[in-house]
């Protein structure tokens, strides 16, 4: 399928240049109705039968299977449930539960927040004086010596677009001994990852980003197919249990990557990201990433010769770049407002980072010429300056 | 609204009598349309800017507070979000960590599963010892001393639909220096709760049972309001951050029930829990509860009559009961069978439970006397022989 082809799949606002799908992806056309289906024709008319006939007990598994795909796992090591934070905290406390001996939890200053929010809240409730490092991003492999539990690092930054070499640290780290956990919140639909191939030991990631399955979609989780047997779930809920509907009074773990789920599955989120799912079917993940690079390419150029006081904040090479672009400015905020206002969605990270999504499956080089031109627009006239005004007016 | 009116609202399949509203509450008429109007105007048309403007980020609160109305909680002291299963394991975990020099908690063997199962899971990870005591359900109140950290327990028996007394086991626990969790899967909905009367410290619930919210809906979480503050939260996610967007390295937990926030919140799941909470709206649970108790009733001495060789499971006195009657019958999983052919759904839990929800939200005493001959009828053909036979048949 080319981009062409993916973009009519879309049903975008007429007008608006979309560039916050690493934020929230956009609705495609298919979803509604396949919403519609799941709570008219399997809820309304199979009710509580559903959970069979409908394939809903399946889904979180086939789901977590087409989402593989998409980053290198092997099959069957992937399912889909709950939300990116509490996917972080069952891979975190699984691997700490696989060295007890160690002490050091490694991430970085420029980790999604709720990651070491999470991992905070679980040494906290461990109790056990687990130390959680946040080091700058490109010093993170000097921290890696044979203290080291676990790696848990974001490939790609959320701020900057900066993408960590993940096999070279993923090797690091298991020359160290320790595991790694890899969020690919940013990573997952955005570029091509090889999990299986870097021998990467967890990882998470969200869907409601570049993979388009809508706000509050599911998260998902791999374990490492050598390792899934012996993750020992501190989420130790029913759905992950060897047998849900035997009623055990005991836990007993199921096998593999099925021990993660928890609790009951969001039927009516997994019909959404089946929907989404459906496109990415289509999609060859190095055609992706090529057309990624090829239209940030471009944003660059014209961004930088249209608005020069923008100063880039993402790394110049590609290779070292995910699916965004992101610029500072000091007014960034209004900046934004100002944008958003003329139809070009971006988004705004504290303190000064204009951040560009960029994703080919929508996004063609019309829209980058354009969305190029309003901000040189925004830039040129200081319109950020009157959004400014209006916004301080507005508050006081 | 009478009972008649709220009939009407739900899309029941035409012939089928829904006795297991218990396992999944069925499809309010008004939830496709509330749900198509989430994915095309909000997220489709408002994209990243619906997060403010469609109010999804307050939707955990403010649907949180029209649950707690129907539970007896104080405002804002309730919040939606993820699965019972990760909302018992925060109520769990906050209510060890208050109590630092206990080690007990007590549930009991009527409770379900997955509350023991995170139990379990846990305690493994603190590693502190705590022991879980799952003596029955009668035998409760006489394992309260000193000892004891947490009490935790499920209000209605999933399986006999026997009833604590949430009141008085309430302040045993308390006069022994423990904090109490009620699950309220089976009371949410279903009966009166007055958790703020009861002086109840944490409960959780879901609201895909009674509450007809739909497969996967999310759960809820209740803290007390004195204790809401001092609750450390586990599962630290972003949500519950002081200020989410402030993006800041360090976890500060937001004030009160805020910090029972994790991850993002399941959007569109929550829209079908709007649509069904606006059914709920206009319901006098005192008028329920009576409802319920007399549809029960007949429905009992009906299958007593109608069918001798079913048991009841279920306490006889209707205040020991929830809004479900269960019998016991050796073959009852096939006899189950033959009922759910016949138009007749209800649920079937092993050993040999076969349960029937009654919800007056939706069921009439049309439907009770429908469904008592229909269970005249299998038993007193011996359907359930035959359907054994064709199960086996098919099996090998």
């Amino acid at each position: 399928m080319d981009f062409a082809a993916t973009k009519a799949l879309f049903d975008l606002p007429k007008g608006v240049i979309y560039l916050d799908g690493n934020s929230l992806g956009p609705l495609p056309r298919a979803t509604p109705a396949r919403v519609a289906r799941t709570l008219s024709e399997e809820w309304g008319a199979a009710l509580i039968t559903a959970w069979n006939s409908a394939g809903w007990m399946a889904q979180p598994r086939a789901l977590g299977d087409r989402i593989g795909r998409l980053i290198g796992a092997e099959p069957g090591s992937v399912v889909v449930g709950d939300t990116l934070s509490i996917k972080v905290y069952q891979a975190l406390a699984a691997a700490l539960d696989m060295r007890p001996g160690r002490r050091k939890i490694l991430s970085d200053s420029g980790n999604f927040p709720t990651d070491l929010y999470m991992a905070e809240g679980l040494i906290g409730a461990l109790g056990k004086g687990h130390e959680l490092l946040t080091p700058p991003p490109e010093e993170v492999a000097d921290h890696i010596d044979d203290d080291l539990a676990v790696l848990m690092l974001t490939e790609v930054d959320y701020r900057t677009g900066r993408r960590h070499d993940m096999a070279a640290l993923t090797r690091a780290a298991h020359a160290a001994g320790a595991l790694v956990i890899w969020d690919l919140a940013h990573s997952a639909g955005a570029l091509e990852v090889d999990l299986a191939g870097c021998g990467a030991d967890f990882a998470a990631g969200c869907t409601y980003k570049y993979l388009n399955a809508g706000p509050g979609a599911p998260a998902f989780i791999y374990v490492a197919p050598h390792l899934a047997d012996a993750a020992r779930p501190a989420l130790s809920g029913w759905m992950g249990h060897e047998a849900p509907f035997a009623f055990d009074p005991d836990y007993r773990p199921g096998p593999g990557i099925e021990r993660m789920r928890v609790g009951t599955p969001p039927v009516i989120q997994m019909a959404a990201l089946e929907a989404a799912l459906d496109i990415w079917d289509g999609v060859d993940m190095a055609a992706l990433r090529a057309r990624s690079i090829a239209l940030s390419e471009h944003f660059i150029a014209g961004v930088e010769a249209a608005a020069p006081m923008l100063a880039l904040a993402s790394p110049r090479d590609p290779a070292r770049r995910g699916s965004q672009v992101s610029f500072r400015f000091e007014h960034g905020y209004a900046a934004m407002q100002a944008l958003i206002a003329r139809g070009v969605i971006g988004d705004f990270r504290a303190p000064d980072i204009m951040r560009f999504g960029i994703a080919p499956l929508y996004i063609d080089e019309d829209d980058i010429d354009r969305a190029v031109a309003e901000i040189g627009t925004v830039m040129g006239e200081k319109l950020w300056d009157r959004a400014a005004f209006r916004a301080r007016a507005a508050v006081t």
